[in-house]
């Protein structure tokens, strides 16, 4: 009998009926006999509303409110999940994420986990009980409710599979596995049965949105055992593991995209050390997340910098680059939103130099224009106009069916 | 410069307009040089939307989930108000039950406070904070959450007030004070300046509704300073102590009503001992609170008992009332909801017993039937059909100001 963590996102608990949808795949597995954890996020939009509610109030409002706040979202869906488990006749409990034993650091709404106290858990288990949790949260050194940002849930629900060695970690969604395109955009895109740790990571920085960054860094740092599968298809999954099994991998597992980002360029910076690092170090120090870098050859004295931002930060970081200007000496900014990433990932693409000519070909036969292109070990990122986008993804999806009979 | 607890029910807090309004009267205390803390509810309608939300998925949730929901009412409440003082420029803190070290009882749903660890709280006035800290809630020994059932707000403030000692508990409410009886539908009714913890404790009793007796009983056993007053209309309210100060006092203090209650009669009650102690003690196992208790003279060898309970509790005490038929060896029950209570209040009634027959000679002029009466050293009750309530009420307090110029 195994110890198996499962994870719930905010569509799969919305309403009433698809709670008790994911009381009953719980207790499924439960009668199976395996010793259950799940982990809940906060219900549909009720993490938009209280924001809204927050917003009316104090736009400004500090962050250790706002997790103070925020954190009522799991705490609710994770009682009325247990309620809806009790009906069924299964003994259960619902915890709080300091109850849980999340410790984290104290940065206020993306803190991370430091360790998880899991006696409480354990004790529980003893009992035979189904241990339900708040995902997304977890107390500071002070005793003060933390939020953990973005994908949260998934990194709660990895880290608790890592803390218990749990054989299996289930992060349940509204989608039914990992796809090599987004599958309600792409004709001929396929389920992957497996994926390895790399290329989902590639993925999910991608904008695949399956599974966020943080949570599959951490299941490949501790080698969690992660499947991706739907609450509402009741259908096998995507595996994500250290070695995908399938030897006749093609060489890419999937086309991304993302749409939103922003491109930042500074034109015209003199042509000397050090303006990289200053540029850069300033947009670390504000929190800035800056992905594609690309620097032109310099042309004689002066040099052109570009960067993408996610569009939440772009304004941000338009001023602090305002504010740099005379110490940067450039001569202007030039930023733009109407930019997507398109991406292919997969593992077999090192031994295969040909694949990013590929891309190329099929986005060069569609007309489409490519404005900065970024590669690494297992993917390959372009940059084009906002509209290019989903044209992008089904081009290059087609091209590589077309070539490799598969993708 | 004194410390204050304030306490805001949740009409005070229902949206962004009434927060911003409290924490207004929270930062001029606070300027005034005061160290603050604040207990709020949850804001207007959200507890009883959690009880609905609990109902569709099961009715018959476990208490210890149901608290885990409810819990988050406050905590939604209190991080908003925190925020809304940080938009004035205030350094402002929120707690949660846990937080503030409200340890209780294990009873879920209806807990008692067993005592309240002050040190976070302390920790946080020594910064100069406004503290604001979940009402209506604690921890158990497990570290489970707990609500302290109805009025549970005004007893965390006064449990607070008391165990920090401090100067002044203020709650503040929809009316701007305790009243000789409702405003809202007694003409005549005036304001009291000041009133005995007895007299409060009968009016909380008897359906005043203000202030709920449990947080009363805790006033008066620590001897906290309590003030009830209006969080709209800015003026002074009513002061709750143990001996009020006009010397001058009219006999009676309040006139109180009560709909919310059932009648229940035993008819044909063999009359022999034993039967009250098996009757009553049947229903205290159950939780059922008794108030007013009538026993008939035996008419030869049988007698009748009535008593009345809350309307909640009638259908339960019905059933309990008929598994004892055959023990108790009663003739039949007798069950009514058309009922009503009506009592006046005041310290003085004790040493003036012509006070009870002026409410019977109001009621006798306003042709009402009296069904029951009941007296302690400081209230007279009486039942009356409930559509008789609102009249009694008024004809009484009519009688009193005619009789005393004053009430």
């Amino acid at each position: 009998m195994a110890l198996i963590v499962q994870k719930f996102g905010g569509t799969s608990v919305a309403d009433a009926d698809r709670i008790r949808n994911v009381a009953r795949i719980i207790t499924e597995t439960y009668r199976r006999g395996h010793s259950l954890v799940v982990v809940l996020s906060a219900q549909g939009d009720t993490t938009d509303d209280l924001i809204a509610k927050a917003a009316e109030i104090n736009p400004k409002a500090s962050k250790r409110e706002m997790d103070m706040l925020l954190s009522t979202g799991e705490q609710i869906s994770c009682s009325l999940c247990a309620m809806a488990i009790e009906a069924m006749g299964y003994p259960v409990v619902s915890l709080t994420g300091w109850q849980a034993g999340f410790k984290t650091n104290s940065v206020y709404s993306c803190a991370r986990i430091k360790s998880v106290r899991t006696e409480r858990i354990m004790a529980e288990l003893d009992k035979k009980k189904i241990v339900i949790i708040t995902g997304f949260q977890g107390i500071n050194k002070y005793g003060d409710v933390t939020t953990l940002g973005r994908g949260g849930s998934d990194t709660s629900a990895v880290a608790l599979a890592a803390s218990l060695n749990a054989d299996l970690c289930q992060i349940y969604t509204d989608v039914d596995g990992v796809y090599t395109a987004d599958p309600r955009c792409v004709k001929g895109a396929r389920k992957l049965q497996e994926i390895t740790y790399d290329e989902m990571l590639e993925l999910a920085t991608l904008g695949a949105q399956v599974l966020h960054n943080r949570s599959v860094e951490m299941a490949k740092r501790y080698n969690v055992n992660l499947e991706v599968l739907s609450s509402f298809s009741g259908q096998p999954g995507t595996k994500v593991k250290e070695v995908a099994k399938n030897m006749e991998k093609p060489y890419v597992s999937g086309v991304a995209k993302d749409k939103h980002i922003a491109r930042l360029a500074l034109i015209g910076l003199p042509d000397k050390p050090g303006t990289a690092f200053r540029l850069f170090s300033t947009l670390a120090r504000h929190k800035i997340n800056v992905d594609i870098i690309l620097q032109s050859i310099g042309r004689g004295e002066t040099k052109d910098i570009s960067f993408t931002v996610d569009l939440d930060d772009m304004e941000r970081a338009q001023e602090l680059l305002g504010e740099m200007q005379s110490t940067l000496g450039f001569d202007h900014i030039d930023v733009t939103d109407d930019i997507a990433k398109v991406s292919i990932v997969g593992a077999g693409m090192i031994d295969n130099p040909g694949v990013a000519a590929l891309m190329f070909e099929a986005l060069y036969n569609a007309g489409i224009n490519i404005h900065m292109i970024s590669t690494s070990e297992i993917k390959v990122s372009v940059l084009v106009d906002k509209c290019d986008a989903d044209t992008s993804v089904q081009v290059i999806h087609d091209r590589f069916y077309e070539e490799f009979g598969n993708i």
